[in-house]
């Protein structure tokens, strides 16, 4: 195996529940209050997709503007509640070997930039990392776009490239992209249902993905 | 089967995000950040083991002044993001049907008064049903003790209730009781996590639950 993609948020950096909690703030404050599981559930996959989604299970069509109003409160709340990103264990260190024995890999996240840009420098990524946004492509997690969009941008082949995520939407959008996929417990997923998905291996954290990398037929 | 005993937090109310949230916080405050989803997985244990349980994962003892600033932050914190308390779908509904119709019930939480009188209030809960409390026991889930102390007060053999909780620390702590249990999706966990744990059958929330009372040999 020759390269690696890697979600963002929950795989990287540690945003979920913030995530969770802002998006659950933000859907109330718009008179549709709904249950935190339900909103974990759904984290990872794109911010419109997402809205719609609730709406849906709430028997209720979105305005557009509704949807515009609630992904951005979303992400004012989200600043608010987590104003610094936290890097998860070894993912700041794991990115650094990579880089440094030149195994290629990028990051593809249903997050946009400018927001995402804290967590990137967290991570000591720099403008030489392949990283491939929502703003990027037509269609978020689950559709395939952006693990294809990294694979070219990469170079290399899908069936050379493990995607390494923490929702069960990574390992859809993976295996749509046919590409094997690694979970990681940082979501809050159980091991299960990343297992059941289709994930070939699930690690807790980047940390104990770094220590198995041989397990997974990457040579550093 | 004659009685119900039920967890509170994230089994009746929707606060476990926000108390995810408010424990991460706390620890950072005390230059202890934690991965959210360790956090996660350890909701509604006592807040004393859980502090503790995160001490050592972190390697590092805490002193009983840390121990009480942490669970104090916690508290205010949790206040301030969730002013207001919201019941999970059917829960208030179910309660309100097993006491019309007589069949015996109780609510037994890690939780403390006054923290928990919010929750009760939203629930229609009043003196007349059996609320045993984290003040009430010496030890809080995962060991037996609470649900116990509630199955004494309701007069019932353990082999004839069983307990409803979204944590695997419910349905750990109902085995040691000698109790059946029943899972709910509502604090986060997989399914396959509740059934490994031990629970006989795992609905999604309190609606699925109340429509499907059937099915538990509990006859209204």
């Amino acid at each position: 195996m020759r390269a690696l993609i890697f979600d963002l948020d929950g795989t990287l950096v540690d945003t979920v529940y913030a995530h969770v909690f802002a998006w659950q703030q933000a859907l109330a404050e718009a008179g549709m209050p709904i249950d935190g599981w339900r909103i974990h559930r759904r984290i990872g996959m794109s911010g419109g997709l997402f809205v719609r989604a609730v709406a849906r299970e709430l028997g209720r069509p979105l305005e557009p503007a509704e949807v515009d109003f609630i992904q951005t409160r979303h992400g004012v709340l989200f600043r608010e509640l987590l104003p610094e990103r936290r890097t998860l264990p070894g993912a700041f260190e794991l990115l650094d070997e990579l880089r440094a024995a030149g195994l290629s890999h990028g990051i593809a996240t249903s997050g946009r930039r400018p927001e995402i840009d804290a967590s990137l420098e967290q991570l000591g990524v720099g403008p030489e990392t392949v990283v491939v946004d929502r703003g990027i492509v037509l269609r978020a997690k689950p559709e395939p776009d952006l693990f294809l969009a990294c694979l070219d941008a990469l170079g290399v082949p899908a069936d050379e490239c493990y995607v390494v995520g923490d929702a069960v939407w990574d390992i859809l959008a993976a295996r749509r992209a046919h590409m094997m996929s690694i979970g990681l417990l940082t979501g809050g997923y159980g091991e299960d249902e990343l297992t059941r998905a289709g994930a070939f291996r699930v690690y807790r954290d980047p940390l104990e993905l770094r220590e198995s990398l041989d397990e997974l037929g990457i040579d550093l």
